[in-house]
């Protein structure tokens, strides 16, 4: 795509990567973040190929790199971790993104800096490492979300952050998305749908996911007496053998719905992929 | 041991059987249900010997029924399931021992009777296989229990259930103990113990323990927006990450408690094995 090149107004600026735990996405920015190009590996820092992160730099960012040349790159994500390529210390929040730029970390011999992430000091300590970024984004996006704001990010681990004056006040993590994988893999509440070769139409699944989502939210007490119940009503033949998984799903996001929404303030914007965010 | 033949006070009665999915526990009974010997096998109805079901029984009864002929045999649990012996149906609660008793049910060709659970119909269906047996067991040793108690049967599946008029009316399933089991072996909290060859001295796991359990129990919402603090306070250095899983297993612990007491109502009794209930 030399055509790229010499284009004034779709001249590439920076090399962003989204780095987490089982994937890399990357992305060529140019002018007030426009994206030019885009790719996705399957290499998160779980996952590196042969050669480790450099490799794995390398290979994802080469073509760019050798088409502009000192090109910066930054990333995000697990890979400012102890498990990643370099460990990145967490900003204490409250942190906007002056903080988060001050903060900014080089790769030791790479050409890569490293977003640090957030992290929640006190008696109730909590971390987020690539969610400030997507929040820094999101303002950036919607500035009127700065002054105050709720933010919901839904995934493995959902956080609900607080945003007053352009920074993360406080958040909540929710192991929402690993709840749902870990029980539908090894408990007993996903042995019908694992032992079903049947998939629910779209309908039935809809179904079940959303009388789980209204059960939890709606609950006095909360999902933990009634997280059976995603097996005892196949039992009772009141609810599909495999659609009990939509179920289970949408008993854990009522859930965090219930919890997210007890203090009765409302969320502003739910921030992430168009899928999750559905 | 033939010095207990002919022995009036001490003579056989009874073979019962506690059966479950992962042991399978015998015990000779004599008058009034005095325990004369027992034994415990780990032959599950999900690991059976080779030979099944009726080679396991033939086994672990053996030498009593031959000692003693025409010894009745019961049995209760999930051998009564349709993964297990002979499947028995459920009795609609409200049931107590009288309507359980009629309903024994024969393994076909097989020398045993197999108590049927107790089945909650309705909009919050729930069975409970093995604990109707604990409950009629409670109430005969403690016969204050039968007018009105709310009766807690700690475990893999935990239940709440509320004995009126020495019936089971009502009863709630907690999957406290598989949700540890889980979320230990499979999820990033058991990863620090998973990683750790170090165990917690019994004081520190206490305390963890203790600190999970209040941490729950005394939360507004719940435990899912907390679960999380089972990985982020040793990030923050404020829990020992030998002792995770204790606090973690507090925090499951003390939400079954916030939810079982959320009705105002007081449990009567423990019922189960002393380190269970411990």
């Amino acid at each position: 795509m030399a055509s790229l090149e010499g284009s004034d107004d779709r001249s590439a600026r920076l090399i962003a990567l989204d780095w987490g735990t089982t994937s890399l996405r990357a992305y060529l920015l140019g002018d007030a973040g426009s994206v030019l190009e885009s790719r996705s590996e399957s290499w998160g820092i779980m996952q590196l190929p042969a050669g480790g992160f450099a490799e794995a730099f390398r290979l994802v960012t080469r073509d760019w790199r050798s088409r502009f040349t000192d090109l910066p790159a930054i990333a995000s994500g697990m890979v400012g971790s102890a498990q990643g390529w370099f460990e990145v210390a967490y900003c204490a929040a409250p942190a906007g993104v002056d903080a988060l730029a001050r903060s900014l970390a080089q790769v030791p011999a790479g050409p890569l800096s490293i977003v640090p992430g957030i992290a929640q000091i006190g008696d109730a300590p909590n971390v987020m490492r690539g969610e400030e970024t997507q929040i820094v984004g999101a303002i950036a996006l919607a500035p009127e979300l700065s002054a105050r704001s709720l933010l919901v990010l839904p995934g493995t681990h959902s956080k609900w952050a607080r945003v007053q004056d352009g920074e993360v006040r406080d958040f909540t993590t929710f192991l929402t998305g690993e709840l749902f994988g870990v029980l539908s893999a090894h408990s007993i509440l996903g042995r019908f749908a694992r032992d079903s070769t049947a998939r629910p139409d779209q309908d039935t699944a809809v179904r079940a996911f959303e009388r789980g989502v209204l059960a939890a939210r709606g609950s006095v007490a909360g999902m933990a007496p009634m997280l059976f119940s995603a097996r005892s009503l196949v039992l009772a033949r009141q609810l599909e053998p495999e659609a009990s998984l939509d179920y289970l799903s949408g008993l854990l996001i009522g859930e965090e719905l219930r919890c997210g929404l007890a203090t009765g303030e409302m969320p502003s914007a739910l921030i992430g992929e168009a899928t999750l965010c559905g």
